[in-house]
């Protein structure tokens, strides 16, 4: 019933096909990002497309999140445009900021013939500088004469929201549902500051379309199962952003309708769904900054869920851990000593850890059986497993993260200046 | 009544009459480090020696912790011989590594004429491979001839505890109690898996030598007292180690006695006790692993000390704050976004932020007054300080970090292999 999400190799390859029906796609250079690419980028949505949108758990949250959680409220989950820009976060910019993001919406609600609380509004980039909105403004005629439904006009969609990202993430899926096809077309952008932690009310930004019918409400349970175990189980460098939004828009253009009436069709949906977003969450991780191996973490035999993710998380953000791992090292040593600080009850005598399939720690002690240089071999893979068994209970997880090199630092120590 | 602890410099001076009375010292090599240098340290005490110890929080503790903890409850605090090797932490080697433990404690207690359990172990270095045992215990009477008092034995005893650190850290005071001098002498190791958060039953090592009398019960409550706010407020990398330890001896030489009776004595020691942990403490986070700046966290205006210090975490262990300060650059919006996510509740237009005592961030938005040219200034400085004022009450706390460097990085992702 479902086809199997696709990953996008940094050359895209949109076909007509994958597009949703009832969107248009648009993109140009506002002249907020200093290196002078496409920064500005923007959805427009049929009339009866219904909208859920998950964000950031940060306290300190930019002027687009505030904004765009009101206007969610407000129309009870009903999306017209999307305006995104990259270059500037808007966050940490005060009631001028939420003024900012306001004025933006009402131009694109002008433009677009729409309320202003039906504009869903997006930022992304640096912190803390007051976002030009006049330049975003001034460049909406511009951008709702470029609008359109073609593999290029959502290709540039794509490629204008990133910032240090090296290219597009995508992600399209199909879905038969009592014999009619319902499309999903997923679009992401991460690269750095990613560790999500989305909550309900959720700068990595992604925005998946489906051209389903399906009720707001129906919509943000869809989004909440998929989320919970894909973008909330990766973490490049447990800095969760300030601007993390999904944002998933059903147009209903497919006539294909989703709801409790059809538990069949409803779980074909979540199950695409959910590939769509293991499927970007993957590839956030895998064009993450400076990233030179993406690792899964499978933890296995834990007391609970929660004590699964601790130890995940703890062996995720450990500079330790992650810098042996840029170095192909088989010190497993470093993972043993993040699971013994992360709080979980654990018993070390009871822990096996297997890199890349190889047994390298059992009984909380070296495996007698390991073997050095083939785990070092196993390690000079972009994409490795490490499966770490606990032996304290039935839970686990799977969660993906990256190495830490030196070109991350690069990249990080010359962001801003 | 208190003369200030010095800071050491790289290169050692340190004079005889810096060197409490009561214990002798000396180091070679024992053939555990692959590089051939300095690795077996130790150290003779007086009979009359009581001790206090503070270990790792770490649920994977190495043998030596485990061992160390015991002796001291067997003997309730009683140390004749502490016996420490480099490179090799004897971490994660299951009941082999107790033993091994075991066996060098045995060997020692019978070389120094005292029981095992009054024999103190420590080892650091790489977790997972079986330490040796052979080597410290064939060692043992070389270095029972080396043993002496003098600048020079102490020296030695401080180079030969280090791993990846660049040079020994020490830190000397003395303390003068009813006109009786009463001598303070720290010495440290710590360079990687700095984040101690040490528990009263505490891969850092700290010995400090004092030649006041003061009982074990006391020697505990003042060890205590001074390490909350020195070495479990720093953090290199957010590691904390399985091997951390801070160990104070109080051979009694001096004749001086510290006790309830002479509250002022008490206080003094206390004072001067503190200010030699804050010196090593400060040291360790100098010659971490590629560190380029030290910054002193100052955060202010907590609801409770336990959220100053989650904020002051948050901050210290931001990969992207850490590169931020690694390329000088004064991008505050970083350490606002990792105040957001630190779990504190915080009211983000409360905040504000000075980097090297310039307003970057006030409200919670860009300072007015900020001239980046200025901040980037201070902040190529080796050291400068973040004061972060949250405005949710009347705690506060200082926390010692550092930046994350590339070389850093290099380091780490070529220890083992």
């Amino acid at each position: 019933m479902t086809a199997a999400a696709k990953h996008s190799a940094p050359k895209l390859s949109i076909q007509q096909q994958d597009i949703p029906a009832g969107f248009r796609f648009a993109a140009l250079r506002a002249g907020i990002k200093p290196s002078g690419k496409p920064d500005m980028a923007c959805a427009l949505a049929d009339p009866a497309t219904t909208a859920a949108a998950m964000f950031t758990s940060n306290r300190v949250v930019a002027a687009p999140v505030t904004v765009g959680r009101e206007h969610l409220q407000a129309t009870s989950g009903s999306v017209r445009a999307v305006v995104i820009n990259a270059g500037n976060a808007n966050c940490a910019t005060g009631q001028e900021g939420i003024a900012a993001c306001t004025l933006v919406c009402e131009a694109a609600a002008k433009q677009f013939a729409c309320t202003p609380q039906e504009v869903f509004p997006s930022s992304t980039g640096i912190i803390g500088v007051p976002l030009p909105a006049e330049k975003l403004v001034v460049a909406l005629p511009e951008i709702a004469k470029l609008m359109g439904s073609t593999p290029t006009h959502l290709q540039q969609f794509a490629e204008a929201i990133l910032t240090t990202d090296t290219h597009a993430k995508i992600a399209r899926a199909h879905v038969t549902v009592h014999g009619a096809p319902v499309r999903l077309f997923g679009v992401a952008k991460g690269a750095g500051m990613i560790y999500p932690q989305l909550v309900p009310h959720a700068t990595m930004l992604v925005y998946i379309f489906t051209d389903a019918r399906i009720a707001a409400n129906d919509l943000r349970a869809l989004l909440h199962g998929s989320v919970e175990d894909t973008f909330n189980c990766i973490s490049i460098d447990g800095d969760t952003s300030t601007n993390d939004t999904v944002l998933l828009l059903a147009s209903g253009a497919s006539g294909v309708e989703i709801s409790a009436a059809n538990a069949a069709g409803t779980q074909a949906f979540a199950t695409t769904l959910h590939e769509v977003c293991a499927s970007l969450a993957r590839q956030i991780i895998d064009d993450g900054e400076g990233v030179g191996h993406v690792v899964e973490l499978q933890i296995e035999e834990a007391a609970s869920r929660a004590d699964a993710l601790r130890v995940a998380r703890s062996i995720a953000h450990s500079p330790l851990v992650k810098t042996a791992w840029a170095g192909c090292d088989p010190n497993w040593g470093r993972i043993l000593a993040a699971i013994g600080y992360s709080s979980v009850a654990i018993d070390p005598s009871r822990i096996s850890i297997r890199i890349g399939g190889h047994l390298v720690c059992s009984n909380g002690g070296r495996a007698p059986e390991m073997d050095t240089d083939k785990v070092h071999t196993a390690m000079l893979e972009r994409n490795f497993q490490i499966r770490v068994t606990l032996g304290m209970g039935q839970h686990s997880c799977n969660f993906l993260t990256s190495d830490l090199t030196a070109e991350y630092v690069r990249v990080n120590a010359e962001y801003s200046t």
